[in-house]
């Protein structure tokens, strides 16, 4: 039940980052392949940086090719339905906050299963949550989100430390992943809405 | 022989994309070395990036330091010789057209004989095909082709494609290779032709 | 003794680097969390990639997150201290050489311990002399150092390739160490104040 739950939060991750690649794709008036290649590298980028630096190739994906298929379909469903362009940059940053949050958790749970220790966990939460993103702003020709004055890394640093101080409380991981999860999604909210 | 034929189509790669690279840093009159860090993170950016996430490391040029003098080498060689302002450009991206098609092909084959599946040889085609040229663009500060409106990602999705269904049918690994690269580069070539 | 000297330096680069880091990020008026960002993919952003390519995996930093925390500390430093815009990117600029020169010699070393040959020593030593600020440029938005047209690349090639011939030639470490940072440092350092 609990690996389900990790499970469906890291899929989840997956879809809301890729359908933001996608948008940038989007903006940049770029092919379907060009749509599936954003998806793609912006959902699993921070994923496949994490398991290289933690010593686990072949990547995730590479073990399970389902994760290139979802991103791959989600770049169609976008490339078929997303003619709003006057919405598309806000709907972006917000998925984009829950990719964010749910990959602070995720990173650092999947750090804390490879057996590595609280610091290297924070740094795989914060790493995973931003490099897919980085990857799609470069690529895509945006000005990177993390570079933005407003708190992004920041909330990233805050739910991560979070799931990881509540793991080594004992906490429930489902219910330490929903606080982890809640803390980055708010502070990065709250500076959307005030920014 | 079949072995020979892959390696020899591989090194025809390194070269056509070493060349690009070194043009690059032509057009941006970088010194010497400069030449040959854009050379060199040209050629072997793709298969850099197809070894590490299969968990083939040390990496390829790693184990074959040849594949690095190679890549110094041709850059010398366009050190000397590429007085050519007006005609650089288009050399360029005829030259990164037959890269970018072997390494589709390439990719996908180094990813199958590594026993991944289909999917991920594809995935392997597309991802050596491209990352070498895009490290160049980004570094060398220009906008990356594999942005442009043009066909670039879809022609080596198809190249690649095309060699792993041949690959499954039995089809000889010579006679996939010709037809996988054949396609990738005719694709491109009728989008720069038309473009 | 010979390894105390050696992880000295190394601590030394890393130390330099990540002040460039975080010098970056207070020009671009990031705060707290994107100084420990930059400040830290600027110094361990070489050797995580030379561990890679290597495979040395885990990266050094997963098996000692003491590099990690030193980043941070620098960065919170430099948060806290640095409000001299005028000066700042001449001391970047200056501490980066420094930076430069002791990556060029400890990434060398670094391969040939790993049983690397000549080739790849030098190799590893420019790529983690000359990563981390690239990865930092390319965040922070700066047009990258090693693209100027001052020798920069050349400077790291010289210093770990005089490295290399020393330690073929049974020179003790250590001034096989001071000899190649001297090279590295010095041609740079004439390239700037030439420049």
């Amino acid at each position: 039940m609990i690996a389900t739950f990790a499970a469906i939060l890291d899929w989840a991750g997956l879809v809301v980052f890729a359908v933001t690649g996608a948008l940038v794709a989007s903006r940049k008036q770029m092919d379907i392949v060009g749509f599936a290649l954003l998806a793609t590298v912006t959902g699993i980028g921070g994923g496949t940086l994490r398991d290289l630096v933690l010593g686990l190739a072949p990547v995730f994906w590479v073990r399970q090719p389902a994760y290139l298929l979802v991103c791959v379909g989600v770049a169609a469903a976008v490339f078929f339905t997303a003619h709003l362009p006057q919405s598309r940059y806000r709907i972006l940053l917000w998925l984009d906050a829950v990719g964010m949050a749910v990959f602070a958790v995720t990173g650092a749970e999947i750090a804390l299963a490879a057996r590595a220790g609280p610091v290297i966990a924070v740094a795989m939460g914060v790493a995973t949550a931003t490099f897919g993103g980085i990857i799609r702003d470069v690529l895509g020709g945006e000005v990177p989100v993390i570079l933005s004055r407003e708190i992004y890394a920041t909330a990233a640093l805050c739910g991560a430390s979070l799931y990881v101080v509540c793991d080594a409380l004992g906490t429930a991981p489902p219910v330490a992943a929903v606080l982890g999860f809640a803390v980055a999604f708010l502070l990065r909210a709250a500076a959307m809405a005030r920014g």
